[in-house]
């Protein structure tokens, strides 16, 4: 792969550069936009947006700025967005409840909106066969078959912290390249598949950091 | 502030680092971390460690290592998470009720959670006096004089994302200085104020770059 040596800090900031453009593209319906517009709009310092940029080719023309639906699309291509990506979430507890409702939410409303919950999954037979708006909840047993029958590449896990590490492993072996956790453990993984941590406290704690001491 | 010039992304990386220590000092009763190890356990190149940590003062000795207790105490106190940092949410819908949920039983559960959530806010006239656990939720008329009778510095935005720059704003009026944001809207917010996005979508689409094309 050419874009291995990337770093995530760059790969973090491209889907906010999609929304930007996408927001552009049909709000106000512009081809040009300059790196200052996107840098401001997405809260990026103008440089910095056509050093991550430059990463993956040249898009723009100095003084000209970039095409608005040429650079969308090759974002969308680089962040693989270009097609349906197929996400299960593991633990419909509370937490997992609210998140299955809010993606599902999003996705209808939002067709830009690529990364589609299609299944949900729990360990409680007495949730197994009900419905989160239009999803069923199946066993965890079930999730190397859904994996395999329904394309998904991603998960989203909301167990307990006890139980994140094995459902993962189960999720990996069943061929789940990405991960978004909620659960407050530091999960392993083989190379190859890519963790995001979206742990509440850690971003409390960051948080912090700047308040008056 | 002599901190102001130290990136946001070496800031993620210290409630991690503080994390590691707090369960290493909790479970092996060690005193002495050399940078590999704490690197190892957050996920962090070793030199990266040492880098991090330099920028507020010298923690370690080469060939010896850091001192577990006292480089955890410098971390809390650099992230001025040595007191109880009080922490409100706005919109108990969905998301907000399992976040909140969540919140009251890590901070439980775990004497070093020390981001406490204390309120919540609803416009919604039929939530006012409900109990999420045993927080009352009020009307977000209420923000400002509840941020002054509980010591509130931080809030949790879990509205519609049309409301959600109003909500910050008023939040802000009243000396907000923290925003986790969970609406799907970049927040404008003054000089001095910090805003986190925990934007699930932003998330998937960046794992999603991890995916085979």
């Amino acid at each position: 792969m050419r874009w291995n040596k990337i770093s995530d800090a760059v790969v973090r900031r491209l889907p906010i550069y999609l929304r930007v453009l996408e927001e552009v593209s049909r709000e106000e319906r512009k081809n040009l936009m300059s790196s200052q517009e996107l840098g401001e709009r997405a809260g990026v310092a103008p440089a910095l947006v056509r050093k991550d940029l430059a990463w993956f080719g040249e898009f723009g023309k100095q003084g000209v700025g970039y095409q608005v639906d040429y650079l969308k699309n090759e974002l969308c291509r680089i962040l693989n967005l270009d097609r349906e990506v197929r996400v299960g979430l593991i633990g419909v507890g509370a937490l997992g409840h609210a998140l299955a409702r809010y993606n599902r939410a999003r996705a209808l409303g939002d067709e830009t909106f690529r990364t589609h919950l299609v299944a949900l999954f729990d360990n409680d037979p007495a949730k197994w066969g009900e419905l989160v708006d239009d999803l069923e909840i199946w066993p965890v047993d079930a999730l190397a078959g859904k994996v395999a029958e329904l394309g998904l590449e991603m998960v989203i896990v909301t167990v307990p912290a006890q139980y994140a590490q094995e459902v993962v492993d189960r999720a990996v072996s069943a061929g789940i390249k990405a991960v978004l956790n909620f659960a407050p453990v530091k999960l392993i993984v083989p190379a190859g598949v890519h963790v995001a941590n979206a742990d509440l406290s850690l971003e409390l704690q960051r948080l912090a950091y700047y308040l008056k001491p």
